[in-house]
């Protein structure tokens, strides 16, 4: 089997949140699609891993934000690579009560949905929801799986259902150890001001890695 | 309800095949999803009203090929607007058997599922699959359904969940009756050869209807 054709298949970049006991919590998910168009369904797909799967069941809703091409790439850091259980990701990220569920402002639209099944397979629960609310937030166009590898250079969470190990890399690069973030600016590493911090997950240089 | 949010959603382009009792069939779907990568699963959805989707039900297989932007945009017509029941869909497409099952040759990738759980809906049912085969077949960019829907200028089959019924076009315009695509050329239609076909489905001249 080959591996790499799971790679060609598409996907969207998305902040998926609801509540925890009343304090907004959420993660970031690709595998994300619409399942009917009437009663308007959606899926998502979540590691049990994730302090969001738990949250989602107890509350019985969650909201979909997807992110577009503009959206500010410390949101994929925030929600990407930190576990809700003990951060509060939506303490400096902008947001609305939408549907009674808190959704990030910095998205192209969103769907808010009501849990009405779900599968559970080994690693991730498979939710199905019926969508209560949804509306265009800013617009622009989606960022895609393939956009944020590509142009943001930022690397599946481990949680992440096409999470592939990758084999240690040679040469002489600094990576950021909490996202994984290959650090290619024209500056060397070395000389770039203290103050650097990552762009994707705005971890300080410190937790840079050469390897 | 703003349902203009659905369209914020990223997808592939996928034709999804299986054994019709020995006879090879399938159509076009754009919900698939990887579920978990170790054991490696993905969902796919499929309308009731598609008759690939009791074929796949019956036989406890499926394939998907994953279309890349340079597949023949016919193979959309093919397999996505006709009914396998009364169609042979693979009498004139190239396919080999890979994991037991019909796959078509021009797709970047290609996955082989075995159902190991499903879930219903309305209108869809959700299989879970179990990945069994997979590989790289001609490689290339992915094509993603936004791409379908603004290069190769096709329309959502009507059992697509993604289907938003459009309101009548006003002006002067050539719309294949098959398939929906909109004739936007330099040469006035009245204009063209009688040998012209759609270039999504290749329905031939006359199907096309002047709204």
């Amino acid at each position: 089997m080959n591996t790499n054709a799971f790679r060609t298949l598409s996907y969207g970049v998305y902040v998926v949140s609801t509540w925890d006991r009343g304090r907004a919590t959420g993660c970031v998910a690709n595998s994300a699609m619409q399942i009917t168009s009437s009663p308007a369904t959606v899926a998502v797909s979540i590691n049990h891993d994730n302090y969001t799967n738990r949250c989602i069941a107890d509350c019985g809703r969650f909201a979909i934000a997807v992110l577009s091409e503009q959206t500010d790439p410390s949101i994929i850091g925030t929600f990407g690579f930190q576990s809700g259980e003990k951060t509060d990701k939506f303490a400096d990220t902008a947001y609305a009560i939408r549907g009674n569920l808190p959704v990030i402002e910095d998205a192209c639209a969103y769907l808010v949905c009501e849990v009405i099944d779900k599968m559970e397979t080994e690693t991730h629960t498979v939710f199905l929801g019926k969508v209560v609310d949804a509306d265009v937030l800013k617009g622009g166009d989606p960022m895609t799986y393939a956009y944020y590898h590509k142009v943001v250079k930022g690397k599946s969470p481990k949680n992440a259902p096409t999470y592939i190990p990758e084999e240690t890399q040679s040469g002489q690069k600094w990576v950021c150890s909490v996202c994984g973030y290959v650090y290619d600016g024209e500056t060397p590493f070395e000389e770039l001001p203290e103050d650097f911090v990552c762009p994707i997950c705005k971890q300080p240089k410190s937790v840079f890695e050469k390897k």
